[in-house]
């Protein structure tokens, strides 16, 4: 599994994804899950995966191979929109599939999902989340944020404090929050998670860092954050029983 | 789908499941997941429900009807330990489901799953989860909750907060957290919240209570852990990025 979470906010963008690759229990890797197509001040374009790696590494590998070559169904350079982008991942997925399904299903899932983030000069920064069938969905102020892989066990503490009108860093802290859960709970799913903070027309993925579980930061974040959990339960209303 | 949670503390049980059930989205209702099979002073056993609700349904229902008989094999109250009718609850599902599993599952997933929890005098409290193979585990002071259904939403808070020596009361509202965290992400459990509280060597099922979306006192708890939650964000250390 993988855990991939964008969130969209007025100020911009936090896009974060986990680094285990395992195929069955034994044979697990770090892998880095996202990548970054980058025009300084013209566009920013992250594109997060999920599913099997072989299907997301050769699709990311096609785009990267044709960027910069001008073609414009090929180039994510080229693109006007990021929904253009999207439809781009979208189809090299389906190409993929195409060639590799058939071969790969009796040995395991071909399948894969991606999470289109950025901005295009032009346009408000977007997210946009592309299914293994390789049609898509977009985030909005209402649906800020969108999540591919084991997205369940971090959803709650998204659902609960995110608001389109939240600070970078402040929905930074939520989104580790929410891997953090994740980690603790799926075996699939681990650090170091490699965070970007897009600030609205930057056009720059300069605010990037990755965590990992000797950082001590991240260290300080998971100790703070447990520690007034069990506070918060302290002061909360006792119910009635009997 | 359900969610049903049973935790195991050095003072007794806090016991919950969700009230929702149902067949594709159109098809709504509200039923109680808790049966409870009581000896006063002698015994107390609850059995939560998950799975195929016709399963779940006609387990119980044989349970309910063969109590009392004085049929040891079939009589959850002549069983001499709660391990005992784990293994009863077990073969009930495994008769039910060699009778119905060939005709249900060209309609749907025939399978069930339960919690079994209680004390029978002589022992102290104990908490199994049934698989739909018939066979089952226990909790233990270092894995001291089970869940069947949908877990995964409402795994993180128990995995931070709960410990073993955790006073009832106090894990009632982390029983309550996490079903709250489950039924804002998942349409497929909801309130009422049946929730049993057992202390150690009562034998008694008086500690019960449902909490509804109306119910004042979960309503003031929804809205105090998630201000609370906003408070703890701001207090929380800034990440670095760049």
């Amino acid at each position: 599994m993988t855990y991939c979470l964008g969130i969209l906010l007025e100020d911009g963008l936090v896009l974060a994804s986990d680094s285990r690759s395992n195929a069955g229990v034994d044979h697990i890797t770090s892998v880095s899950k996202t990548d970054i197509f980058e025009n300084a001040g013209e566009r920013m374009i992250a594109v997060l995966s999920a599913g099997n790696l072989a299907t997301t590494q050769n699709v990311v590998s096609q785009i990267r191979q044709a960027s910069g070559s001008g073609n414009l169904e090929r180039d994510i350079f080229t693109t006007q929109t990021l929904f253009d982008a999207a439809t781009m991942v979208g189809s090299t997925l389906r190409d993929v599939l195409a060639r590799d399904a058939n071969f790969v299903s009796q040995f395991g899932d071909p399948n894969a999902s991606f999470l289109v983030a950025g901005q295009i000069n032009g346009e408000m920064p977007r997210v946009f989340q592309i299914y293994s069938a390789g049609n898509f969905i977009e985030a909005g102020p209402r649906g800020q944020f969108l999540q591919i892989g084991e997205a369940k066990y971090g959803k709650p503490i998204l659902d609960r404090t995110l608001h389109y009108q939240m600070p970078l860093l402040e929905a930074a802290k939520v989104a580790l929050i929410s891997f953090d859960a994740t980690i603790r709970s799926n075996l699939t799913v681990a650090a170091p998670i490699d965070m970007l903070c897009y600030q609205t027309n930057s056009f720059s993925s300069e605010m990037q860092a990755s965590f990992t579980n000797q950082d001590t930061y991240f260290q300080e974040l998971q100790t703070a954050y447990s520690s007034s959990l069990q506070n918060i339960l302290s002061s909360l209303p006792t119910p009635q029983f009997g």
